[in-house]
């Protein structure tokens, strides 16, 4: 499914970063069933703190919408990642014994909390694009190493995390808000966005994020 | 059904302005139904508008929200703005001939502007404090004059907003919303509220966002 | 002295609502004498709020900027605001014995409240062109009013406001935004600023900003 | 100079995490001169780009101001961090060989972002003294390290850093700030801040700034 012509020209720019995000080695670990159990907890009750703090950062983009598509997408995102997204999280930890109130308290590990102020920062900052561009590389990087995981994983033990990524909903979200991302840029700087003096900055914005996301990922393995 | 005990003193607090507000000739002529369509039609409009800075503000709740309750209960306050209370706008409008986008672009009376503004600027500069006092009285005063209108109308002919305001599913919001003010008020200045140094000030955006509201009729009425 | 090229054309974007603004009644009162000192106190002690919500709209922008030029010239601009540009308000009133903290806590006009905070939103939901559109009505509209004042005035009942206008510190202040916006826009949108999808939105900002001013000066001779 | 009743209990409430920040190995190295000419450069360079940021953070409290002096004091520091306390890295680093722009284009260290973003999300996410706690540690504590250094270094390589943070000037902002905070908190929470449920969180906010605060320092050690 096509995540639109936006993301993909701002994953080109941030080149080698992208890979290093895409096929860390928590990543892999997750394919192959070989990531320790107690990184893959750690890793889920980090990343349902950075979902809170991602979903406050989705509903800013509401605050900063110019059409109703722009208003009722980011609206039906908030929604999504703080009932759908979170389910996985909240039920493999309450299997582990950890309940969602105790979840909620999770202190954010540095990486964390670098990741998620930098993406509310780029929405105060700057406008809708520039939030825009912080937001995309979570939304897609997990909606491409979803569809990556599916067709080549060798273990099923992260089964659930792989077929949440990978299944019809999320895809979805990626195709729509790829389409948003494609809409917005069109309606702000034109039809060759690419000649923007904006540009530069909206793929520093992009590449930053997934350097923050390389982050996330270290932190994951070091529980 | 009980909005909560700091409505109940915020809406004391605010004193002739709460009634001036309530009770105002736009909402007689709604329930007697001596209000003119061309008043009627022109308060939707902008009350379409409204609502979507409404939504906004609420969004920015979301993200100054500090448990889980806050924020689930502001992402679904957003939704529901967004998704079930303009739907009597959009049908009313749209048998005027005026569909969503139109409505969408409503210029803004000056009036409609200054109060969801007010309310915006409330949150960025206070805490998710400040926001509830100057949203309160848009919520649970339209869930008192739908009671009220529901219980001693004259006549049918703006049934359609009546139920809307005095049905069930709105009744509830007001109640839900009324316990996340108190429950946030318990949080952040404890259970004697009204001996707290913040009292005065979140009374006056309560009394503010209601002269607002008084603005807000009184530009419905001069179409 | 120039204000620069893109205030030269928000102004004629805004059409006749520029006029309306720069020679209202108000204005000519000034010109001739012939405004009432009760219109002008009146005017003074809103105008002092508004300075003050003024200067947080521009340490928003300093919150907002990408270079050291922006950040530097928006953090002089609340500086100046805050000591200097009051000076003459905080001066005349004490001569009316008003003192300043009197003149903090004035009760804001609604016309007042509505212009403030439409500007603070312009930044909150934008990006810096955003603000900066917004703000340049107010700071440009009274450059321009105090250099006709200053050749055109037939009475010296209101010198002190027209020399604080017309004089070489204010007039730099005009022609230094006038500068910043150049640049700015110029940064974000290119040397055609005209064709970017943005440029109608901008002069919405501006005009919108404009016809905001106007109710001002209709404030001001409503005591 | 007293730097205020509630930074000396926020301070305590620090415990162990005050004396790993103002006693921290850095510090040492800057009292004794064995902190390498490349690490004082690489803080210095990022310490910059720190101090832009925490400028937007004084500017944005401009913005959550109540009163006029919360108003013009924060309106002060931003003038003062963007003029004044700069001049020192300005200069450092105009000898060897980067000038300003350059400085100002420094790529931040995720130290270094992470640090700034909290502290502006601290002030987004709540009201004024969210804010202020977020922004004490790094006032304060630099004001206590300059002091004890200036009385017990052993070695002069570094005094130009030492008599900046021990000057007058900045002690001077150290008093002042402390009396904002103590005046913020009496405006806000009352007179027994220490009972007031808001209480731990403010805490929490110090705290975790303090705990940045370490971060840049293990920064500024690995250039």
């Amino acid at each position: 499914m096509s995540y639109g012509t936006t993301f993909a020209a701002w994953r080109d720019a941030a080149g080698q970063h992208w890979p290093a995000y895409t096929e860390h080695a928590f990543v892999q670990g997750l394919g192959d069933g070989t990531l320790p159990e107690d990184c893959f907890l750690h890793y889920l009750k980090q990343d349902y703190v950075f979902l809170m703090h991602f979903a406050r950062a989705w509903a800013l983009l509401v605050t900063k919408a110019e059409t109703h598509d722009e208003m009722r997408l980011a609206a039906g995102t908030v929604h999504g990642l703080m009932n759908e997204e979170v389910a996985l999280h909240v039920e493999t930890c309450a299997r582990a014994g950890i309940d969602e109130d105790t979840l909620f308290a999770t202190r954010e590990a540095r990486a964390n909390l670098a990741y998620t102020r930098y993406v509310l920062d780029a929405g105060h900052s700057g406008d809708l694009l520039d939030l825009l561009a912080a937001l995309a590389p979570c939304v897609m990087g997990y909606g491409e190493i979803g569809t990556r995981l599916a067709a080549t994983r060798s273990s099923d033990r992260y089964i659930g995390w792989i077929n949440t990524y990978s299944g019809t909903v999320y895809q979805q979200i990626c195709h729509d808000v790829g389409a948003l991302i494609d809409a917005a840029v069109a309606r702000r700087i034109g039809d060759a966005p690419q000649t923007s003096p904006r540009w530069p900055s909206l793929c520093d914005r992009f590449t930053m994020a997934t350097e923050l996301e390389v982050g996330f990922w270290d932190m994951g393995l070091n529980p």
